[in-house]
């Protein structure tokens, strides 16, 4: 994530959206994705007991009573606008839905920008229109099932926010790193550890290495982390001390 | 997207929801991404009026009627279950949410497997609790703003669904290329008509290098397709035509 930093402003932009829940789900989204101007042309009345503030989680605070009204003629006028659709299904003779970014490609299209960006998003049944995408800069659409592609506007605009989290979330709630490998060298001396039990427990002689080779594989394949490298050697030099030690029972009729 | 496919059965699990609006939000992504069942653990009751069939789109056609209640006991001992949940701030010395892989890591996890996967979303409030997600197999996060990190349900099913879509969507409903760029040759025959075009208009002769490598390279960066370089060509064929027709207006005051 070495890409240049997006220099601009990024809004986003609904236009005539018919249901206020799509406009609170959108503002949530804004809020889980580091974003916060949301424009609404043409909006449905958003009553602060109603279905938008319901829907739009802690983006209720900020997000959703700081939306401004605006029209279309002026999103074109200031803004770099991305219009983002579900049907693109056409090709290079047209231009109106033609060429098209997928919204995994946004982040790089906007990477380094120094520009006003709106991301423009329709209505709930139709989109936005063909006289709209005509006169917006850039198509952009997530790419779904051909028998079914039409994501519910708040969905649709979720997965486009997500998408350009790496250009608006500087922090992310997650710890630096998901999942720590554990060092090589704790690893390395786990293995030892695995080949003192399987010795300890009396494993035969002739099957360790495989054992011993199984044991690697296994715990290659699961990058284990420091703790667990560490809680795992742990349980088995306890078992390698305590086989070490054993006796065998006289009286064990298994014996 | 040469992967191994995945193998086995994806479902999704939705365990505890209260709002009937989400379990519809769910089917609907799912119904986009190419998923098909989809298991319930507690659900509300799903009203064929009410609002989860309001907002599965045409996912209350299959999806949601065919939805099956099952436990969460059911889960764990017929799939490999993967836990979504927002909230991840833990480091190795835990292993209850720890580690985990983010939503982009997923489909490269399951690729090539051949294994029943369950993906496991919780409760709108608390999402999966700490019992639940330690008998689970693996746990999935979405990265988010670190200031409001938590998704609401439908909308974490969406991005995780929306994430997993080339394992599961065969076709999408996008054209083959989603922006094809003209043939090399088209383009340089086009330059070569730009170049024709100044020297009809009578650009200063010095400038007309200069003006030549800047149409290259505002065309370089927008990779015109094949229908926009043969239109631009035609269009500058036209004006270099006439322009090399044209005569002066004795007449005109601007001569």
């Amino acid at each position: 994530m070495t890409k240049e930093p997006f220099q601009g402003e990024l809004v986003v932009a609904v236009v005539g959206a018919e249901t206020p829940g799509n406009v609170g789900t959108i503002a949530r989204a804004m809020k889980n994705f580091g974003l916060s101007k949301l424009l609404l042309v043409d909006p449905p009345s958003l009553d602060p007991d109603g279905e938008a503030y319901g829907f739009a989680g802690r983006a209720r605070e900020d997000i959703l009573p700081n939306a401004a009204e605006t029209t279309f003629d002026s999103l074109i006028e200031n803004y770099y606008t991305i219009g983002c659709t579900a049907t693109t299904n056409e090709d290079a003779r047209s231009h109106v839905r033609y060429p098209a970014m997928t919204a995994r490609e946004l982040p790089d299209h906007l990477a380094g920008l120094n520009a006003d960006v709106a991301l423009v998003f329709g209505r709930e049944r139709v989109g936005l229109t063909n006289n709209e995408l005509a006169r917006i800069d850039a198509i952009c659409s997530v790419p779904a099932s051909a028998e079914y592609p039409s994501l519910n506007l708040g969905q649709a605009a979720t997965v486009v926010l997500y998408e350009l989290r790496n250009l608006t979330v500087s922090d992310s709630q997650h710890p630096e790193q998901l999942h720590e490998r554990a060092a090589e060298a704790d690893l390395e001396r786990l293995y030892d550890q695995f080949d003192s039990y399987i010795e300890a427990i009396d494993h035969p002689e002739p099957k360790r290495d495989k054992a011993s080779r199984m044991f690697r594989r296994l715990l290659g394949r699961a990058h284990p982390t420091p703790r667990e490298a560490r809680t795992l050697h742990g349980l088995l030099r306890r078992g390698t001390e305590r086989s070490a030690d054993w006796v065998p029972d006289e009286n064990d009729p298994d014996r």
